[in-house]
């Protein structure tokens, strides 16, 4: 099996699961240790040592029975499945409040995103650039994002033009897009979603404070 | 029944629903209607309609046959609930990076979360303001949390961190965590945490598009 499709197979909730895997593996690689064992790993996280056993499994890497996984080789291997050691290049649409504070965000490029550039309808912002991302006018779009290839797109615009946002990306190339605008958007088979409406975990916290 | 002990009874999955109720009354609200039916709204949600009937229902608005929700009854009493016309007041530990990020945005407040004070362990940080929120040196965490009775925290320390900054947050009287530091903290009876970790949506994405 090519690298390549195995990494297609890997369900969600799975992929969802290896940053915590990683990040508990690189802490024991700075301990000093070089085996991983699913049962540990499940104790440390409070999760499912058979989930976990699975979840290992489908990175292709061979644990050994009794010992474990090579720290090292499945670090590679998870990092390689979540884009760790490569950061994909997203385009950013909507530069207001919510998109600055994504874009002054140093922590993306370590979790495997590179904000490559930005759009804004608006011409005040437009033309301008924030911590080193140029912001575009929203009407180079469409141009810009084929040019540089971009798969991923970040939505931080108002929900009444999202969908139509969603579109232009989606007809420029991009394949997965972050939504932080509050809306379901409607897209085509094959296109990712991923949803991040913080006004519903605020929701929960401020209802649960009362 | 008191209104207090009624937001109390409303489950997690309704609460997280009402922010998204709340937008679509406040839209039909502006294109003049002033009836809500669930039907409608379950529509155009893409959500199942008994599921909004009984959300809505659990509001305490009364809804009429045939005739469906008042509109502006419905949007005081859902705004209620979650907070949206008395944001509260929270405690954000950890101003680098993402707590900046947090700090500048400002759309928090129209949905029900306003930063009263931030606080840091870095004394490069401690003693400035960013965007108008002062921080503090995060000795003074505990005592400045008390004096200002904030019930809500925002963690955006490392996850090394986490665990110890959350259980001062909670002996300080904290009642809700918004955790964006990657770790599964554990908390008291009582206490509400919503986890926001940015990796884990963020692997999803890298993943699809390889």
């Amino acid at each position: 099996m090519e690298k390549g499709d195995n990494h297609k197979a890997l369900p969600q909730p799975t992929v969802r699961r290896y940053p915590v895997y990683l990040r508990a593996i690189r802490a024991k690689r700075a301990r000093g240790e070089s085996l991983v064992s699913s049962a540990a790993l499940a104790a440390e996280l409070g999760l499912d040592p058979v989930l976990v056993r699975k979840d290992l499994a489908m990175s292709g890497v061979p644990g050994r029975p009794r010992l474990g996984w090579s720290a090292q080789a499945l670090e590679t291997a998870l990092a390689a499945a979540i884009g760790w050691n490569h950061p994909a290049e997203a385009a950013l649409v909507g530069a207001g409040s919510l998109g600055k504070a994504l874009m002054g965000y140093g922590g993306f490029r370590e979790q495997g995103l590179s904000i490559a550039v930005a759009f804004d309808s608006n011409p005040d912002v437009a033309g301008h650039e924030f911590h080193g991302v140029k912001i575009l006018p929203a009407t180079e779009l469409k141009r810009k994002v084929r040019r540089l290839s971009l798969r991923l797109g970040i939505l931080t615009v108002p929900a009444h033009v999202a969908q139509a946002c969603a579109d232009a990306l989606v007809e420029a190339g991009i394949r997965g897009i972050w939504n932080f605008a509050p809306v379901r958007l409607s897209l085509p088979d094959g296109v990712v979603v991923q949803n991040m409406d913080l006004a519903q975990s605020l929701a929960v916290l401020s209802h649960s404070i009362r």
